[in-house]
């Protein structure tokens, strides 16, 4: 079962994350995201940096996000972030992100990550990260 | 039935698209992407510059993509980019980004864009770029 | 006399910020400046975003940035800044990011920003604009 | 004395690179210099990709930009490279970042990186490098 924490970050829009339609452009979300990713480990009592001491890394495989409202500079946003998947090979992190006031949804994301060693090769995760972010899915 | 042309663009990796794992971040091909549906534009005889000046916009309602193999600082890719579907209120763009030269698959992603106005309200795209753009499917 | 209040601004580093050198990129001081800027706004009660709804806006004219020490990915950073000098068409902000528990200093930098109105014409700043910022130097 | 080629990168200003006040960010003059390196060093018969493998790197210790006119999505771009000075420890660059048909000076700049090896401590440039680059300066 996957760790069943939902953990929440804040911060405020920068405004190099801007573009010239007014609003927050669309490639800052998947900054956001990962930074949500940070959080969740930090959160939990460790860090995605412990992670790579340990000679892992978790490499994105797939990205979605469905843009629901427009975000504007100055705004400040939460991030939320939990994970909906470990499976030995491959995590699966949900998001959403909305406003931190009023909690309006500005977009729902979900990432897959598979482990993969400090050549690149995918991995299994060790015991220790798996107990970490929760049982594996049968 | 949408323009069926693919469009091409090609350049280096930037350095800065890299982070610490050694390989392009996976924001810079949201990036790419774009630049591909704005090559997309410019190599049928327009610009998206032009589609603004129309007192319109294309807002990303989602983004998704699937990373095949990393890409590396220096390297030259290829995005390839085309319609896959014109509604009246929206567009779907599919994309390969490829080594330039080995053809390899780095990526597969498509984008769905919604056409608002200057306000931000969801619009009808005019007779005028829905012919450039393609006929909308039935 | 400008405003002599220096304000900080605090955050992890983002893994999107570093580079394959390991460490933060260089540009991505750029935007933690202007997020300190943003920042000192809100902490002396008002917001960049105020001042571009009165038809304002800073233009930078000229960023400096000498780097110090490399900043890693998720190490707590501080952005110090400060205005330098205000003059009747023109704005100098100072800057320090430290580490955040350490202080030790990773750079040191100054931008000035020159007032345009929303067609991109240099500008005077209005009297309650340049008093929020400061008394113009003599 | 440094070799004295100016060597010049041309490309379309990407969406992404905009900014609420509608013109290129600040931050991405950054990011084309460091292209614009990277250009010089493809131009010349090799690659700062090479630099790296003979285990060496560049670290950025100082960037001044110098804005003159805004630029657009769209335009088309050419950045000017050049090397200032090669010392034994360190290199200084000088840039232009013009429109690729006026000719308009968009921005004027310059970068001194250190030589670093791959543990991020200053070292000499060896000699195979350093006749490269051009003779250090006296």
């Amino acid at each position: 079962m996957p760790n069943p924490n939902t953990v929440e970050t804040t911060f405020h829009v920068r405004y190099a994350e801007t573009d010239q339609m007014g609003v927050v452009h669309h490639a800052a979300y998947v900054v956001w995201l990962e930074e949500g990713r940070s959080e969740w480990m930090r959160a939990n009592g460790s860090s995605y940096a412990r992670f790579e001491q340990d000679g892992l890394r978790m490499a994105v495989s797939e990205v979605n996000i469905r843009y629901r409202q427009a975000a504007f500079y100055d705004q400040k946003v939460t991030i939320r972030c939990w994970i909906e998947k470990v499976l030995s090979r491959q995590i699966k992190f949900g998001y959403k992100v909305v406003d931190a006031e009023t909690h309006a949804i500005l977009a729902e994301a979900y990432t897959k990550l598979i482990y993969v060693d400090e050549q690149g090769n995918v991995t299994q995760i060790p015991k220790k990260w798996r107990d970490f972010l929760g049982q594996p899915d049968r």
